[in-house]
């Protein structure tokens, strides 16, 4: 059975997600990409396309399994939902166009009618005006796959580095409050079935960072380490996952370091997201772990300033891509 | 006038500072390394030389001048403390003679007999057993020079990046308290001097971080940055100093964005610590700002585990020295 092709979700029409899409689809060929068809903006997209260079043939299809057929000639667009824009302008007409592509590119997954999502930026601030209740797209895709937020684990992949930060979208005041040996444990064991399922890591190792300088040095600087982490590390052992820590975070990223583990786990925001931009700005892919779904998105914002502009990097885009392709063909591989 | 030598202070004796010592002299042709002296332990060094295949000569002399007559021929050592180890095996022996190389070293430089110090790594637990009450070697250095602790400033060095963490050795849930805008200010200020004066830069440009993820975004994940962070840098910038931010962390230390600085202020210990380190493991050097003498070290640890395999790399004992000459020689320059 061929794969079923890949949802890409259009992102904000004003930012630089409909442009790296054109830009993608235009190095299909150098690149070998998988056939992936986009959800509405065909008019956007022609537009965001020529801003850098490209003349891009749009073909409308009425189902999924059109596009590996049209992929080689046009980017295939399922769906009318369109719109016009100005690059860098946020509008609430941009808002809604975004949400209703990133609704339906989700639902086609969820129905198995594509292999997988790739969601492109969307301004947080301007969705929520326009009615969008969660906190990212990330919680947005667990609800709609009827999955608990907590049991959806946003991991940051690049060629030098996978990061999971455990706790997220908080004050760093919080997150010594919100870390707890559950939390970590819970997410562990996401992380641990989803870089085997997905991933096809056999017994992946997982290193898990401190809170704390030097790792709390033995409690004089903090005792998260051991009241909180070490427990956590134990449990998942215990479990038969290859968990090791509580690593010192500021050596654990450095580059002999990370031959010795699959995946960081790191407490906080910026401790999983300052190693992988320093060291993979432009191919960060984020990807949701834990889902009945595939779903990645490249790992930067809607970039308003730079939009239309030609300057935007499709690199992690195109990494994105490519990730959630190789994700659902080992998905489906399992599946027989 | 030739340059003042270099005192260099042996670190822990089991560990791997004396090694790297060695090797750096073996390659002062190669590399055209300005003249050093090592404070004591002349057996020490030569079996830690051996260590690494190099068999070492050294010599013995009663002053820092006789070093660059020597420098040539022999590793030049002052004074005779000295003692047994076996490496990777802590000891209260090897911590007293860290502890004297290190006060002597000090001394030496105050005087003006040695024209910057540069301190290899000690075991801090051991040294606090021998009687050594300060947090670090930062902190001695400062306080052999009648600096206030806040005002002697640990920056990190790199090819790729110069970082500054504003608080240190605390723990991560202490950072929000202990960040006042009157220590960003205090410490911004010696950053903005020692880089014009030490490291030649006119108006150096100073990026702060947020303390939060995505800088708070407006107030949404944690207040710091309005509260605290952005008025300290109003007034930095008040006084003529080139200040930005706070800029979010994650994406300060992608490759476009560190060339808009010269050096990152992080918050906290990990924030400078983890981009820096990842990007600059093998080449880290930690300089201390704000003090009437000069002073580097080596970005690492005494690697017990490691010491006397060949193993440790000594990329970054060579940064320290090449960067205490160079700023020893803006120093006696700008003096005239």
């Amino acid at each position: 059975m061929a794969a079923a092709p890949l949802a890409v979700s259009l992102g904000d029409p004003a930012g630089i997600g409909p442009e790296l899409i054109a830009e993608a689809w235009s190095q299909r060929g150098s690149l070998d990409l998988p056939p992936f068809a986009v959800i509405g903006g065909a008019g956007v997209l022609v537009e965001a396309a020529r801003s850098r260079g490209i003349e891009l043939p749009v073909a409308a299809i009425s189902e999924p399994a059109e596009t590996a057929a049209m992929f080689d000639k046009a980017l295939p667009v399922l769906g009318t939902v369109n719109g016009v824009y100005t690059p860098g302008e946020k509008s609430s007409a941009g808002a809604q166009l975004a949400l209703a592509s990133l609704e339906a590119a989700c639902a086609l997954t969820v129905e198995g009618k594509a292999g997988a999502v790739i969601t492109m930026p969307v301004a947080k601030s301007q969705l929520a005006a326009v009615g969008f209740t969660h906190p990212g797209q990330t919680e947005f895709v667990a609800a709609a796959c009827g999955v608990a937020a907590a049991d959806a684990v946003m991991m940051l992949a690049g060629p030098s580095l996978r990061a999971v930060p455990l706790t997220v979208h908080c004050s760093l005041a919080d997150v010594p409050h919100l870390l707890t040996t559950d939390l970590i444990v819970r997410k562990g064991r996401v992380v641990a079935r989803a870089l085997e399922r997905d991933f096809g890591i056999q017994t992946p190792r997982l290193a898990l960072c401190g809170l704390n300088p030097h790792a709390g040095e033995d409690g004089r600087m903090g005792d998260e380490e051991q009241r909180i982490i070490a427990p956590a590390i134990a449990r998942l052992v215990e479990e038969g996952i290859a968990a090791t820590g509580p690593h010192p975070a500021d050596a654990l990223f450095a580059h002999r370091a990370r031959e010795t583990y699959d995946v960081a786990l790191a407490m906080y925001h910026d401790q999983a997201l300052i190693p992988l931009k320093a060291l993979d700005f432009d191919e960060g892919v984020n990807v949701t772990l834990g889902l009945p779904i595939v779903r990645t998105s490249p790992d930067h914002g809607t970039a308003f300033p730079i939009a239309g502009k030609g300057l935007a990097d499709p690199g992690a885009t195109i990494s994105a891509i490519r990730m959630a392709a190789a994700c659902a063909a080992r998905r489906q591989a399992a599946r027989g």
